[in-house]
């Protein structure tokens, strides 16, 4: 049995999160996405093909020394359909096809039963998804994609179990006008000629489309974390709650840390620093006096060094904050903070603050509008307010 | 012996404290004015008839299950001796008579002794108040109100002794123009007819006037409170002088608390915050990580979370300031900060920061200048600097 | 034997700092420059002779009660050589003369071998300095002054031994048109007569002509403190490193201090402060809570009182820094922070923050860009961002 993990995408709603990662990489609960999913499945298969392209290196310098896992790099041609077959020459007989952007919880053992099977998740508003319908005894008879009636409330979870054969139908399938050739064409032709096992998935489930999912994601990992402290913790450091603080970092004097929260290797809190609740801050990062972060998820190397709040946000590498960097998370009228994704203005959700890329410079007493997003390389001047999204590379100031 | 407390006036001076709440229901050390009278009079007495009108409901909410308190709304006509004549069918024989919007010190015992008494005390520049001339034997001989040239510095302290011979006094005495009937033309009808004894009250006394002396009064009763605590104080709390940290109050680790000051139910301080002297926290207001208060009043379900300075200031209930709200209390000149009261700019005390109403919502970074005023229900959009008074219901933004 | 020290001089380059003080007078390590020199040579002479002039009552009132210390002023013609002179009926036969500007580590015991000596020290790019050019026995041979081509790595060092006969000398050579008379001019006249040593210093050696080599030189000798704590220390209070906390400093409950650092007699740290190493708060200063100073110097009586940084700063007596007071130390582009030093615009170091004279009020939420320089008494107003030099006695506002 061998997995393939679709990797290759763009993740254009998540930028600028993917400006310098793909999606696969952006970190959930510490570790990247796709870290996830190949915890979940390396004890069921021989070989994991991670099948790459927008920012390849990204996910090749994080799994090369993995002893199951090779790369794939997808042509021309884009769309899941040519990501699988891509694989055509290498994969073994059986296999599983995994997104490689979506968290879950179940394990994916029952998949290994059956010849030919989809992953499905209930979900209360399905419209925008592709909708599987099935028969009583859980075959799939129907896929709708983004469905006005949508005639189940089960959406492609994306994950499947194939054999060779669907190399044969993707090979069917037309390329779209867009050079795209999508999996679900042939799993349509798949359907017609073979049971294929529509399988609920019971646990959680996240196909982390947009920022927010990945704070939400974020959240529902840390919630089942158990407190591992084996870093150094100064004096008078209060810990409450579940807390990870990995080897190789300091938690310094007078601080208070409170889980569900994961501090990684290299990174230093305090003094006098505050940690609130479902908070990561990835390795080399540090948060120093007065500053306080929650729900946050703040990538490595980052330096958040005095009297800053950074607040359900997420920030990128190597970012430097100055002194007195404060995003705002909430609007006045209490109403669902609205965010730019694609061109298109849309409800995110109560709280949520900046979404910033990487090597992003802020200069003292810098403040943050709820919902804009940064672009990457952007140095965004002392004192400015910043209350609309900044493209990538933008020196802004007063 | 009955009592009979004037709590129907506007309060105008005190204004937007006065917006949702009658001046006798503003809180001094932890309980409205009207409570520390009560408290002082309720053992001499019977009945206590709480004359009332603006904003009444929030004085009948707080003592409406007070055994021996009772409601009697104020008709149209305005005034000190109409307030008084509306209590003519339900009070007995004799009763004090006290302006429900006054601190004092002194036990009005010795009241009780006289048919006809009125507090006076006495202060170095009476100009502005009703000035009471005493003869030999402490009897009142003279009321002169406002008067360019006083003939004693004893003033009307605003507590008297009287009989139902009063109601009588007062429905001799005329309806002014601006439609208000007051209770001292009738006290100078009465001394012409009996002896009325002049108590001197040798405590303090304070008639609340303008909002510094709310702080003023609030110093004064901090500085008498003893050290209760039976809320939750968590690690590494530091507590210095007399605090009272009622039950259900939690103060989190390594926050420093220096006293005199009062900690109300529900609420919650720090981790990390620094509540400094003369400050009191009503109920469920929460100071957060970094954030300091000094020598001020936060009312009821107000939110301070983090890194901000409140000082010598008063907010009402249901403000949410957001991070890194600043209060400035002191002019670079070091004169008194200049205060508007009823449209005339006049001069305060040397320190004195905002005087805020209720439900104003605060972006983050916002400043404001010392002794600014902001009505209530206003937002103050993120960055902006106050530097006037703002009226009530109004955003302001950069 | 006698010393003779040169303390007249205005020490333009190194203005605000020396509006109200003369170069010699500026603390490093706790302590003024002249007092260090002193410090060093007390034991090896009879009487000290300070040449003063400008602000001369600064250095009187600071060392009046030394017992070897005396004071002659310099009269209208400026420069070393004049200065020197003005001891000609005071001093004894043989003499040390040093410039009252500059810190070394050396000990000048070997001096007393020589007639007459001149200190050297070996820089890399002598171009800047007085040259001074040595045959193989280290006798001077030559003196450049700031030479294209420097005939030599080794500069004059501003210390010297003589005897009387340099007055003859100095009395030899002319005035300038700018009214100055050099001791160098004199120098180059000796040592066509006599034997002139060249003592070469082994130790640390600094000028201290700009802003940033104040800072330096305290470095350096923060680096030499041993821990000595007389002040009182409150609860939760980590100290690191070696730290100096004179009698009657108190450092408040739950501060940080990160030693090498040195807290003068009078002065208050917290609570909830941070002192970062290579700090000095000099006598009666403040530094109040979430304030967090790192590689300053506080000049005595200045206030900090709550949620500032100060970084890599130098501030003057009698500050008060309004609430979220925030220096900037660090170009986005990492390049040397550039400031104005008579005039011409000059690369500092990487980290700079502000340089301020006294008496500064600064409002709340001011800040301050790398490497500005605030003259003494100015006003900033609140909110103001300020990214250029300010002049003395100026009221900066929004």
């Amino acid at each position: 049995m061998d997995a393939l993990i679709l990797c290759a995408g763009k993740g254009e709603r998540l930028k600028p999160l993917t400006e310098n990662r793909p999606k696969p990489m952006i970190p959930i609960a510490g570790k990247p996405i796709l870290q996830h999913i190949i915890d979940k499945i390396e004890d069921l298969v021989d070989n994991i093909y991670l099948i790459v392209k927008h920012k390849k290196e990204n996910i090749i310098e994080h799994f090369k020394d993995h002893p199951k896992v090779k790369f794939l790099e997808q042509g021309k041609i884009d769309g899941t359909g040519e990501a699988v077959l891509t694989a055509k020459n290498h994969i073994g007989d059986e296999f599983l096809v995994i997104n490689g952007d979506i968290v879950f919880e179940d394990t994916l053992e029952q998949f290994l039963k059956y010849k030919y099977a989809i992953a499905v998740k209930e979900v209360s508003d399905p419209k925008n998804f592709g909708v599987v319908v099935l028969d009583d005894k859980n075959n799939v008879i129907e896929i709708q994609e983004k469905p006005e009636n949508p005639k189940s409330n089960l959406i492609n979870a994306g994950i499947y179990k194939f054999d060779r054969k669907i190399f044969e139908l993707i090979e069917k399938t037309e390329i779209s006008k867009r050079g795209e050739r999508e999996l679900t064409d042939a799993i349509k032709l798949l359907i017609k000629e073979e049971n294929v096992k529509g399988i609920k998935l019971n646990g959680y489930w996240n196909d982390v489309g947009r920022p927010w999912d990945v704070l939400e994601a974020n959240k529902y990992f840390l919630d089942k974390i158990k407190t591992y402290i084996s870093g150094k913790v100064e004096e008078n450091v209060i810990i409450k709650g579940n807390v990870i603080i990995e080897k190789g970092a300091v938690i310094k004097a007078n601080s208070v840390i409170e889980g569900p929260a994961i501090i990684k290797k290299g990174s230093i809190v305090g003094p006098l620093a505050y940690i609130r609740p479902y908070t990561v801050l990835m390795e080399n990062t540090f948060v120093g006096n007065s500053s306080e972060i929650k729900s946050s998820i703040i990538m490595k190397n980052t330096k958040i060094p005095h009297l800053s709040y950074v607040g359900d946000s997420i920030i990128g590498e190597n970012c430097n904050f100055g002194c007195n960097t404060i995003t705002a998370n909430l609007r006045f009228d209490d109403k669902p903070v609205k965010v730019n994704i694609k061109g298109k203005r849309v409800e995110s959700v109560r709280k949520l603050g900046v979404i910033m890329g990487d090597n992003v410079k802020t200069g003292i007493q810098v403040s943050f509008m709820p919902g804009v997003k940064v672009g990457s390389n952007c140095w965004i001047g002392a004192s400015c307010l910043i209350d609309r999204d900044i493209e990538s590379d933008v020196f802004v100031y007063k």
